[in-house]
């Protein structure tokens, strides 16, 4: 599903991702996160290895999540990831994982990425690539 | 090294938590904060698989990280972890991650962890616990 | 896809999981395996989950891979499991990971697992799960 | 501790690395045969990081691992490793994995890499890297 500015993707909660907790470690949520994030992209024609051959790099600069409830083994999921903000040095989006099975809301997010060159100095968005994202 | 409320730790980066952008994907610094994290604890005498054993979860509620400088494969990391607060229902860190070779902050975050039984259901720490760490 | 002791599962390379040789990292495979054994099982009635529950457990011991090529970032990977041996004591899986797009072998694998009561003891699969299975 | 072609690492169980049958999920032993690979190529002069600079990789071949106790969490681990086979175009490792406490064997484990170019087309390693570790 897919409206404005929102994706959502599904996944289900690997045997790898659990700990002796009994449910998924908490790292887990900014891989899917990332997920929904790439996802989101791509739907809007922007393809992160083509980015990284072009000489741009979209480093983690700050990320957020706040834990509701466990993501146990096996649930199916629904990450839902909202673009906020969008300018030619950064990029920020919100998110929300539900568990599918009864919509319960098991964790909330949130990431910035920024744009930097292949040495890691901040760098601006090439117009080209800005705006086909601004579509 | 460990004062009052602050312990660091030592740990180098992995061929595994690397990415093709060439450095730590950003979800292992949060495998760091919790190696930080349990070290901390193991200091002062609190063994969180004892805890388990006990009937007592401690899940993330709340984590952030900022992200200053990217660490890369092989570098020796420090990791700092300083308890800001603890009370019988949580316990809160902050962390610092620096690049061992010449004292570069690469990260900083925080974290909170709630306590709860095995059913998830927040929880009151024990007094022997709580006395415990408080020492 | 499913047909005798056959299932195929799918699922794209997640940028976490490469590193910086620019591929995905090898202990991902596993991972990959694990899922489509574990979705085979459930197409067979048997949700892991619930062996746990009843106090099988079903470890892994032996575990081998051989990789042909590279398995790269944003890689739809088609990874095909085969029941090839199922007693009372032991379940062993052979798989193909294939690159969608193409069709090419990425990597072949063989997984043997045991089933243990939850001391880690060797113990014989009851026979309604067994049965269950074998059908 | 060093000798002839051995070397051996230490490394604890983390949280993440375990998983919902509370033991370290069987990946893992992966990670950590690499971390002593690593190590023992260190020591012998090899950084990896300067071979990849260089224009030359070392993917996985082939990997085997025999899992014969668990791993649990905080359990502080040795790995040793030891090179059975050094030529040209591949270099193949052998691997103990150790339960420091008692020196309990909790698995060993069988690694290839071979040498490729950038492209991922086999090659044979320059004479200077391959007489360094050739010593």
């Amino acid at each position: 599903m897919q409206s404005a500015g929102i994706i959502e993707i599904e996944t289900r909660v690997r045997m790898a991702e659990t700990d002796l907790m009994q449910v998924a470690h908490h790292a887990n949520h900014f891989r899917w996160f990332e997920m929904a994030r790439v996802e989101y992209l791509r739907t809007r024609g922007l393809v992160l290895k083509a980015l990284i051959d072009q000489g741009i790099l979209f480093p983690i600069k700050e990320v957020y999540c706040d834990y509701k409830e466990p993501a146990r083994y096996d649930d199916e999921l629904v990450i839902r990831a909202e673009l906020i903000e969008f300018t030619k040095v950064k990029i920020v989006f919100t998110y929300q994982i539900l568990r599918k099975l009864d919509n319960v809301l098991l964790a909330t997010g949130k990431t910035t990425n920024v744009f930097t060159d292949l040495m890691g100095r901040i760098s601006r968005l090439p117009d080209p690539v800005f705006n086909q994202l601004r579509k």
